[in-house]
């Protein structure tokens, strides 16, 4: 029997200040919830809206209505399956590979598509400064379709890690060299910025080399979504 | 003055039938409003909400009150001007370039994403399926950020296009060749598909080459979503 006060509490992980109390997150969507368990992610509770769905990946399923469904959904259209987990720890930063940092990133669709592509490329660890958008936004892990799971998210002060980093630091600027003619190395800490204001000064100061997408032809378009510039900037760091 | 069968007609633009029966759309916002009338765009109505906003690029603006821009807007927060525009005629195709061609996109923020990546790399011409989401719907027309008013939208039948192609045909798969290992000429066509299902199988079997972006380390992201393809994909073609 689900409980009132039950639905009240997982309805309250909507918001940050809830999540980071209790230090849980709710996913919505079998793929979403199959892909966090699959992950070793610890779920709380989960629950469904179907019988036949009762036992997901063999853990034990609370059956609810849909009007119940509907009450603690963060969606328009409730999924069958809602899960509240822990949020995981993040573990420490390895620099052996290419990571990826986010300055004040504030868009939760840009921050999901964002880890979407770390997954695709391999990137295992992705660094957010304190005012980025919270990853467990449900709007956040809905645009991540499951790849949440497989990235390691450490909202950290960029100063501090970039002060001390080990690797060379990269940053996508409106004017920075061609990425075309940069020949990157096989590891680097590779930094995004905020949509409307980029990079800001501080973090720039930290920064080795400039790097930008050219633009083809008249010099109309404004600039490229963050989304799409992460894309093609890790497309590029895996060219190597 | 404003009469409200005015208010209803711009209303009823954000229906797709009625933007053809008057072959009007409506655009939003200082920034897209502004940009279609540089780029000869012709309005048939400016409204505004502000006193200091009533000339528009010289044109002749209806001032109305933020309660009427609300009944007519699409937006949550409607902005403080709004266009009526004649609906662009397509004009002829020039194969001499780069052509993008999307089968089925249905998402309008996908749409829009790639309208705004056509500007930033020059394609002038964007071919799309009829089953394609309409570019005039109001959530495309924002994520474009004005880029609409320079790439020539022409709505068509694909099979019929590329069957007497001009130029060689690619299109972009899961399992295409490696972008870090093809070779791409100075133009061609270069088809993107459905976000669930991808390029459709008549389509495909016109496709000279498929194109894949690789994957790095372990399979396990699913995909990527179509916009940060095309960005990927458009980005290399304009490497050439």
């Amino acid at each position: 029997m689900v409980v009132k006060s039950q639905l009240k509490y997982i309805k309250s992980l909507q918001q940050k200040k809830f999540r980071n109390t209790h230090n849980r997150f709710v996913a919505e969507g079998l793929k979403t919830v199959s892909e966090l368990l699959g992950s070793g992610c610890k779920a709380e509770t989960l629950m469904t809206t179907e019988v036949d769905l009762s036992q997901v990946s063999g853990q034990a399923t609370q059956l609810i209505s849909t009007k119940q469904m509907a009450q603690i959904s963060s969606l328009k259209n409730p999924s069958r399956v809602l899960g509240v987990f822990e949020i995981p720890k993040p573990v420490e930063v390895q620099f052996s590979d290419w990571v990826l940092a986010l300055d004040s990133i504030r868009d939760p669709g840009n921050l999901g598509t964002i880890i979407r592509l770390c997954d695709w490329f391999g990137i295992a660890h992705l660094l957010c400064s304190p005012d980025t958008v919270d990853a467990y936004n449900p709007k956040v892990l809905q645009a991540t379709m499951g790849s949440i799971a497989r990235v390691n998210l450490v909202y950290t002060d960029l100063l501090a890690i970039l002060k001390s980093a080990p690797v060379p630091v990269y940053g996508a600027f409106m004017d920075g060299d061609s990425l075309y003619e940069t020949k990157l190395p096989q590891n680097g800490i590779l930094i995004l910025g905020n949509e409307a204001r980029g990079i800001s000064k501080d973090v720039s100061a930290l920064i080795g080399q400039k790097l930008g997408i050219p633009q083809y032809g008249q010099p109309t378009a404004e600039s490229l979504n963050v989304a799409t510039a992460t894309a093609i900037l890790l497309h590029e760091v895996r060219r190597a």
